[in-house]
């Protein structure tokens, strides 16, 4: 009766009960508990496994509720289900040959790799002094808001009748409203078909790549650069061809040298704050940019992320407003503003673009949540969205201060540091002798996390360089990681002899190429 | 002061108010009010406008929220923010020369088009006989569950914490475990590492056909098939192979003689429930189909999309409950039992292949999103999602058993629909004669909609054919709607004229090529 294998695993978070019942389903669909087989009853079981019998019952009624036992009064519970006969689909003879994946793989399956910041340790619990970009104050969540404003689509009949029929690719119709209304704060004028809702603004960016670049097509990126779009156009095959930042942004007079001598399928930019310098694009480059877009018919993807956080300057409008001639895709998110987990961005683009975009995207995954949709559509209409974006940015605006002014008085000898005007990044050139692996454990003795510079050169180089991000500590934090920082530099190798010659090697030559000027007022 | 163009539209779902502050807004992000300037007193513009002075505080209230306006007691309200200076980013001379988008797209980009039957009219508005797949009863959701459980991230510091710091491209540990676990139900024995979760499973097969398949690569597909395999195949530049569907599902036969004669990248498989006939297939089909994968070293894609709804039979386990040699990534999804806007399925595929499907969806979107992968981990660790499975396959097989009843009784001589073993459609093969586009207009006049089959053939065949579900009408509904649509089908020269020839050939003869038995039971 009771030889059936099961083993419980006591002081783990699967509920006894649970176990048991996932046993016994795994051998009634394997057929090793026909169908019709009376199981024992719960007290017999319980007593022979030393579980209690509340355990046993409820386990019980668990495969109940998977269809899988029956019960009739008076009787016991039996087998109700089991797999078809012949149990054949179990049983090809022999393990057969492993397959060779290796060997199957496309040219975007082998170029396809999990960047090594995204997987591992570096993921798992959390971190004292987190400041990794991306990540946001889970404290400064307007929680009874989002709350709020995700039940509510389950609500009302009208919620629920759209959550059960189909849903239309280009995005929620009510969302895809409030994001052209709001748009006009960025200068942009259009109208709801002038917008697609997509999953985040990474997706955007890949289904630009997807509709635009075929294998061995140019793309030029900015140098250091946001690395999801590097990851998005090596996916697609694409030549990634690096262009200079300084502190007013993409050098257009390098990219003009480049188009002059290469075709190029599509410029993308990050003009309200340059990922990861924090740089806001002039405008003279701006005007710069969109003459080069219209001279060489280029297509330019601004990558809008963080027009919430601007720093000290006034707003500027997205370059996409003075766009006259639809060279520019534009693409915003939900994500910075809010949680990296909500996966709800938009594009605007010219309907002959916006119409392949959202045909590649429906045979990509159908369409964004519409959970996801329903709930921004409705922060949007109450102005919640509105009123944390204010309250944060004068949070972020204090934290931005204390890092700079942190890194500025504590740092060692020879680093410098961005002043972002936009963005949630300080981009920190370490000292001449920093060493990069050494930084990574010294720091993470310290519980300290930073986001590494590679990730922002697509090319491998940036290793001298650290991207600290400001939203997710309070001020008092941010100081004291920056005094941990500053010590896991001085340990790794960074600034700790401060002999003349090495700091002004280290003023006058900030060792990776492409943004010299961007990371400027160097400590002295 | 008032000479702003300003022009209320009345009626329209946007207020008043809300309508004003948006034309101010777009005024000073142009430029056209600069920073400094005074707004003219509420009352006054109120006055001008045959406005409520309410309406216009509110939206000065609404500019001051977006940060374009600041007050000053006593003084009044002024523009804060304005482009920045020379407003260069909006002032090209000239409009540009337009880009010719045509020439610029990928071969990718070229491949896509959006399926006519997901755009336009037929998207819009409510039908009351409705009868197209992929849709659900809104009156048979758990919306007090999901409710609750959608908002319940953002009720808890650990919940809030979790949705503010980095996600896991993987997916959402908690939720990875819970899929693990009832996965036996399928018997498929796995470990959370073992599962991706993705937005959907369209989402998982588009990553199989990326990192698997590249341009002109072969893929097999059933013949009729579910159209998202198709599309996504195509999207990839694939040689779309059809193989012949019976009442025992794949011909595996078939599938032989084309893999002796063509290198195959991929088979793509709907086992335990046919798209869109509904047929299991059988246990010696299974064994065929896994002994030719492991003969040819072929992947299989096991899409167990409906694997909740299931007819007549006893559950069958998943194709890949069998699969000794890794060759079956099989792939699910929530949205069938809950909501089709509900984007988060999930993959279990050998892990060198999982790591690059993971790769692949991580520059793609980075991610599933996270308040639904939350919010179904909850409705899984409460057993609701099982409460609500239970209660819609008893509700469906009532409505399942009602549609193939009304089909019997209804439809014109000629008339052949399938008896549906599993999934929430009936095949239907229309009578001779019937023609599609007059049926198409002859069902929209009687209020009906249907899929219709060509969507179903790669190859633009299947007009003869069209599908029915029967999840989102009850069963007084269905046999209303099957009057209506036997009605159609007459209007539109199906089996109108019952000569005794006629009915021969069409009972001989269902047009389409590939899918003669499984359109079982023609009624007589």
């Amino acid at each position: 009766v009771l030889d059936i294998g099961f083993q419980p695993c006591r002081g783990g978070d699967v509920p006894l009960g649970r176990q048991l019942a996932d046993h016994l389903a795994a051998l009634i669909m394997a057929g090793r508990l026909p169908v019709g087989t009376r199981l024992p009853p719960t007290r017999e079981v319980a007593a022979a496994l030393g579980l209690g019998r509340n355990t046993v019952t409820g386990a019980y009624q668990q495969l109940a509720t998977r269809g899988l036992v029956g019960g009739e009064v008076g009787r016991g519970t039996f087998v109700a289900a089991r797999p078809v006969a012949g149990g054949t689909a179990t049983a090809p003879r022999g393990a057969g040959q492993e397959l060779g994946w290796a060997g199957l793989f496309s040219r975007a399956g082998l170029a396809v790799r999990l960047p090594t910041a995204f997987r591992g340790a570096e993921r798992d619990g959390p971190v004292a002094y987190d400041f990794r970009g991306g990540r946001v104050d889970a404290d400064a969540l307007p929680a009874h808001d989002l709350a709020w404003a995700f039940a509510r689509p389950f609500r009302t009949r009208a919620g629920l009748r759209a959550l059960a029929s189909h849903q239309d690719p280009f995005g929620w119709p009510p969302l895809r409203r409030e994001i052209a209304t709001r748009l006009a704060d960025r200068g942009i004028v259009c109208e709801p078909a002038d917008v697609a809702v997509v999953s985040g603004l990474q997706q955007a960016i890949d289904l630009v790549m997807r509709v635009l670049v075929d294998p061995g097509d140019a793309v030029a990126l900015e140098q250091p650069g946001y690395f999801g779009a590097a990851l998005a156009a090596a996916g697609r095959g694409a030549d990634l061809l690096g262009v200079e930042v300084d502190r007013d942004g993409l050098r257009t007079d390098r990219l003009a040298r480049l188009l002059r001598v290469r075709r190029v399928k599509l410029v993308y930019v990050t003009p309200a704050a340059q990922s990861p310098t924090g740089v806001v694009m002039s405008p003279t480059r701006r005007e710069a940019l969109l003459a080069l877009a219209n001279e060489h018919q280029v297509p330019v993807f601004e990558d809008d992320y963080d027009s919430e956080l601007r720093w000290t300057t006034p707003a500027s409008p997205a370059l996409k407003a003075g766009d006259r001639a639809g060279h520019v895709i534009y693409a915003g998110t939900f994500s910075k503003a809010l949680f990296p987990g909500l996966r709800v961005g938009y594009v605007v683009a010219p309907r002959a673009l916006l119409h392949r975009l959202v045909a590649s995207r429906f045979l990509s995954d159908f369409g964004t949540a519409v959970v996801e949709q329903a709930a921004l559509a409705t922060l949007l209409a109450t102005r919640g969205l509105e009123r944390h974006v204010r309250r944060i940015r004068r949070l972020y605006q204090a934290r931005r201060d204390a890092l700079v002014a942190a890194l500025d008085a504590q740092m060692p000898a020879g680093t410098r540091c961005s002043r972002p005007r936009g963005g949630h990044l300080v981009w920190v050139s370490l000292p001449a002798g920093t060493d990069p692996d050494r930084l990574r454990q010294e720091a993470a003795a310290r519980d300290v996390a930073y986001t590494p510079g590679e990730i922002f050169h697509a090319d491998g180089a940036g290793a001298e360089h650290v991207a600290l991000a400001f939203t997710t500590l309070d001020t008092a934090a941010i100081r004291a990681g920056v005094a941990r920082f500053a010590a896991a530099v001085r340990a790794a190798g960074g600034g700790t002899r401060r002999r003349r010659s090495e700091r002004a090697a280290g003023r006058r030559a900030p060792a990776s190429r492409g943004h010299r000027k961007e990371v400027a007022d160097a400590r002295r």
